[in-house]
């Protein structure tokens, strides 16, 4: 029996969400389909992080056992012959049987983008969330600043989150302008439910100015969702990279996009 | 009567091409059916140039005539409002009744994205064309510089090319590399059908070492499209921007996307 791990990147635009549902076309029940063909028996696969509805991966990571003799480069190219083209397999490695895709994550990145111009984009409408008034991205930083380390974010988790405790630890929140796009960089050891995406929308209002960089704080002390701002789109949301013990030895993110590709 | 100048950007992923087609959706039937309800009479659009169904564009360019009494605001507002989230007008002013959106036109700038990677990206598919095999680009580039210049490119004409003459003057052709992603930008007069994605055909078999870079000036030189190379697939191409007159003083193209939103 081999234990495998793959890295995902996927268009969550059409999906909803990571989790199977009964009639609905979920990332989950996709890439077990794909994997059951190339596999040649039922496989199930668990995730770094569960997405939802929308919400986009560069680097998701997932777990499976198999006994089928395949090769890595079987499991890559068999495995993304038989998915849609909205979600690819990027890498696979055998790992060995400690490794588990979200018990041994030490860290999940998670990018926010906002696309911050008056008239709407058609070319990036699915990869960025789109916010008409000015944002000052330094109020958003000075914000975001009061979140970083060891917290209750009682007020930012989602009315549906499943975790035990609502305290986690952010290691990096960075929130920096490329010309009409806010880029919200976020780096924790685990995630509550709509966490990244109530951190957003609390960011929003500080950047347009409705409130003080300080609310971040007051609402981070108050403990209830209700005092927050609103839920950021999923549109904006991508699932960017996960941090494994070393000894896993698994690839960083492949992919990249590097400027001049829309700059002129 | 007002003449006025939009500036038009869509993901062509959904159309069949910018004409008007029965029964099929279009770019033109689009934005048309967009304009009239705002303008509450029948508008009919000319365009700088026509895009093949999965072209894009960051900086079409139409004009049209109306009576109505609209602001630029009220038509670009107006207009996306009626529009699908596929296309956005992103600009408008008034011009006077010498423009003409194609026969105005200096010069035309097309992009062609090319993501170069063994492994196929979901979040690109349709924003860049996917070519497994390495491509050097600096192979791409010395065959490129063989079309820089005025030359007939029946060969890279198209089947059902409409133009009277093949001859073209192509000002610039680049070949960059950024990581994964080589972007080939073109700049020319005007173009024949299938121009540029005959070009990026001819220049991603040099690229992969099939054909030496000398082989673009002996194709260029035939004048035999069936002596060329493929059309390149559409989803890699951008119709970037329409330089005009500076007296109409029309503004040049708003959107950018910067490196570092997906670069980690």
């Amino acid at each position: 029996m081999n234990k495998i791990a793959l890295g995902l990147e996927y268009d969550g635009t059409n999906y909803h969400g990571w989790q199977s549902q009964d009639h609905l076309n979920t990332l989950q029940s996709s890439v077990e389909t794909a994997l059951s063909t190339v596999a040649n028996h039922p496989v199930s696969v668990v995730c770094a992080g569960r997405t939802d509805a929308g919400v986009h991966a560069l680097g998701q990571v997932v777990h499976f056992d198999s006994e089928a003799p395949r090769t890595l480069d079987n499991w890559v190219m068999g495995g993304n012959a038989h998915l849609p083209d909205s979600t690819a397999i990027r890498w696979a490695r055998i790992v060995d049987e400690t490794f588990h895709a979200r018990y041994s994550a030490l860290a999940r990145h998670y990018y926010y983008v906002i696309y911050n111009h008056p008239i709407r984009s058609s070319i990036f409408r699915h990869r960025a969330a789109w916010w008409c008034m000015p944002l000052n991205e330094h109020w958003m930083q000075a914000g975001a600043n009061y979140l970083l380390g060891e917290h209750d974010f009682t007020s930012f988790r989602g009315i549906n989150c499943q975790a035990k405790k609502p305290v986690r630890t952010i290691h990096q929140l960075s929130v920096k302008r490329q010309q009409d796009f806010i880029i919200i960089k976020v780096t924790a050891n685990a995630f509550l439910h709509h966490m990244v995406r109530n951190i957003a929308g609390v960011l929003i209002a500080i950047g347009e100015g409705k409130k003080a960089p300080l609310w971040a704080l007051e609402v981070l002390h108050v403990c209830d969702r209700k005092k927050a701002g609103i839920t950021a789109p999923p549109t904006g949301l991508y699932f960017a990279k996960v941090e494994y013990p070393e000894k896993y030895a698994l690839p960083t993110m492949p992919i990249t996009l590097q400027n001049e590709i829309f700059a002129f």
